[in-house]
């Protein structure tokens, strides 16, 4: 081989830009370093420095946003890489990431081996993937996976990120497959299980396309962007924790995957076990309980797909020595009646306080939950959960745990003022509230401002089976700016979400 | 319904940033117009003037790139939307583009309508995909597409563009699915057509992965980038021409699909026959010749599957009127010597000015194509195409019919040096050149530097069957800069791309 010599290296500049998710750095036409023509065709580069190795796509610019003898690295570039202003770096076109060619294997019908998801996951995870080939390769598996295939996904998922171990026999977690309305039983359930003293480190998510996910309604309590070390410790003093997993690192993969499957609405069986397994399986989970609401406008429409996703969850969980138990909820509607952080917090504050004016399906599920997961005690006596639940809930033992928790994970900082502007929504008619649908309150909930304003979103005055006259408040809008409030008033007026049946008629 | 107050526009401010395809856009975070964290979520956005609708990609930025009240537009997106800078535009958060509901019901293995598919094309033509976007209709479509569904995507592709209109009964045109280094038939085939008379209005495409289009060797010779009035006055004088597709805008859609495709390598027989078909169809051929090389190294490799590409192409064909006729032929090595633009303008020169070192193959294989096309006029008698084709090569009338067509098209406006760094890549052993790898030699004349420096490249000495004497050179390399020339090199002594047998063997 003959040896090639080295093309001249560029200096790193920062550009302020936020590209999200994609590794992007800009080079001027005139550049020094390489002929930029070579870049027709080749946008995406390969950065090296000091044995780290960084792709991103490449932008060609003529002026001065970077010199000719630099290369501007946009701020997720520029973090990842991490090589200070000013030092040298190489810059080659890049060959695609090898594992692409098993990606182009699964299109074409082929069953990947373990060692090659492993390597796409890791290439995934390294953000070597442009977002087409993330596309490319979970529209390759959506069509068909085997289950070893699956298995396979789910180690590669976990073994991408941080692996939490912990020093006891049984750690439960519970895990809700989402879509619901409030429904935010984890802050409730997790209080309950500690205060009994069962381990239950709970990771969750920020909202991505709903008003709300457990972690931005929790940062409405205490901070939930703890490291790992801040969050064993919190566990160690509180037998549990709610925090955001994104900050843990659990499956880092999962993200950038979901980042690509949500506005493609890819929405396999799979993907879902595959995500939230490999979380799990991330977190050290021995014992998990899995909430699958089923409702005609909830994720899942019937018993038979919530049936099918159970025994997938199951086979995964066999398979890694996860004690897995799946329940199917009733997802016809919003549980509790706040809908947005804010609104969802006082909920929550409401049942452990026992609060004459609390929720009363929240409690009710709430309890159900943590009766299952106080069961996985050797200790007590098959059956007993549910009473024991009661027994923590009403004591005021939850609620005092819970504020442990909040004490330990410190306090929140952010605002958690209810937006001042408001306005109800009517009934059309007389009669009873026969439908809710799930998807529009969530829609409206997130168009009123929720969750980037803690305190936007919708009050739930009425649910399935309530009698209503016609003008009486079914629920009440939230917001703080005018354009949000304006626009989530204009779409409750198109369509509210409420179907109301004549008075006497049977939900 | 409420009235929506409208937001504040922005004001535009063009950003010297070459985006490719992209449209790009740059925010700031303290923007006037909308609370930006609207935008966590939604990082397309969609922009509007003066009746003028653009879907970008937004970026967003702390300092002085854009002020608060400005929106910066990358040069894709200024020369798209076409507003001048410091003109008003609203931003709102893009919803993404309605046809992908369609895309999403193909994933699902629905079969799409003729409106659906016209509309998935029509947003994809109007830059209203992203790329992920893109992946997904040709990964959606590459598993399962109806024969209804590829004629609609051929219509709606040639509709999506330019199309030309000729006052002629007869419009022929040819067309090689590619792969093939050298083979640069179209520049002999289409100056003997038009000495004769019929109307060859030949567009041709650069490359993008190979080291040379006929658009790129052409431009060796003279101006391609034609506009479509430019183009037509050519035609009318001298009945062909020999253009770049790229600047009529015929099926500007499919230059969109193919840059997603490539990367991916995803490469159906139905997007190939689109591809083609759409361009032919918009391009306003009545008789098409299509080349289809077979070969171990071609994109075809037997003779089972140029038959079932031929069938797509036929069955198109008549759906729209167009005289189909498919040849299969050697694609074993390379035509020609030449590999790289001025290399292969060198190989056709020589050929159409009956030069006794002019490549025998090139020259045998336009004759045979341009015989089948001849053979479309009515005039001349079955079977007398090729003696016809050889005429008019031999006298010296395709010749002068080409130089005609260089004046009428311009002078070229490039170097057409040869790379002063040249290497000759010798045989490893005596004995006889049993295979060549089109493959190998098509990436080490692009690792030379091919088509971007128009004279770099591969010279070919020796074809299969041809003996050869140990360090006898088997071809040359051509190169300008050192870098290029030198991973040209290292690549031929890793794999030179030749098999070399012992002495008397039979290829």
């Amino acid at each position: 081989m003959t040896a090639v010599p080295p093309r001249p290296a560029l200096k790193v500049r920062r550009i302020n830009l936020d590209t999200g998710r994609e590794n992007v750095v800009v080079i001027s036409r005139r550049s020094k370093a390489l002929r930029p023509e070579v870049f027709r065709g080749f946008s995406r580069v390969e950065l090296r420095a000091n044995s780290k190795v960084l792709l991103a796509t490449a932008l060609l610019t003529d002026d001065g946003i970077v010199a000719a003898d630099e290369i501007g690295l946009a701020e997720p570039a520029f973090h990842r890489f991490a090589e200070p202003t000013g030092s040298l770096v190489s810059v080659t076109p890049a060959t695609p990431p090898e594992s692409l060619d098993a990606v182009r294997g699964k299109i074409q019908g082929r069953v990947l081996s373990d060692a090659e998801i492993g390597a796409i996951i890791d290439d995934v995870a390294r953000y070597r993937y442009s977002d087409m080939e993330i596309a490319a390769f979970l529209l390759g598996s959506a069509s068909f996976m085997t289950s070893g295939e699956l298995l396979a996904l789910v180690r590669a998922m976990a073994d991408a990120g941080t692996q939490l171990k912990w020093d006891r026999q049984i750690v439960v977690d519970k895990h809700c497959i989402g879509g619901i309305p409030g429904n935010r039983t984890s802050m409730i359930v997790v209080p309950i299980v500690a205060a009994h003293g069962l381990m239950i480190p709970k990771t969750s998510s920020r909202a991505i396309t709903s008003p709300a996910g457990t972690a931005d309604t929790m940062e409405v309590l205490a901070r939930v962007d703890l490291g790992v070390e801040a969050m064993k410790e919190v566990v160690t003093a509180c037998h549990g924790c709610l925090v955001w997993g994104g900050h843990v690192n659990l499956s880092p993969a999962d993200d950038i995957l979901i980042s690509v499957e949500r506005p493609l609405s890819i929405d396999t069986r799979e993907q879902m076990v595959a995500s939230i397994m490999s979380k799990k399986l991330a977190a050290g989970s021995t014992h998990l309980l899995i909430d699958l609401p089923v409702g005609p406008t909830a994720k899942l429409p019937n018993a038979l797909e919530a049936m099918r996703l159970r025994k997938l969850f199951e086979f995964v969980g066999d398979h890694f020595g996860i004690a897995v138990e799946v329940v199917t909820t009733d997802g016809r509607q919003p549980i509790g009646n706040g809908i947005g952080p804010v609104l969802e917090a006082q909920d929550v504050m409401a049942v452990l306080g026992n609060d004459s004016a609390a929720p009363r399906d929240l409690r009710e599920k709430s309890l159900r939950l943590a009766a299952h997961l106080l069961e996985y005690d050797p200790e007590l006596r098959g059956g007993t959960g549910y009473a024991r639940a009661k027994d923590l809930l009403n004591s005021g033992a939850a609620l005092k745990q819970m504020q442990k928790i909040i004490e330990a994970q410190g306090p929140p900082n952010c605002n958690t003022d209810l937006g001042p502007l408001t306005a109800d929504v009517p009934a059309p008619r007389d009669g009873v509230v026969e439908g809710i649908d799930c998807l529009r309150l969530n829609r409206l909930a997130r168009t009123a401002g929720a969750p980037i304003d803690k305190g936007a979103g919708i009050k739930v005055f009425k649910k399935i089976g309530d009698p209503v006259a016609q003008g009486e408040p079914l629920y009440r809008i939230f917001a703080f700016d005018e354009p949000e409030f304006d626009l989530a008033l204009a779409g409750s007026k198109a369509d509210a979400g409420y179907a109301v049946g004549p008075p006497g008629a049977k939900p």
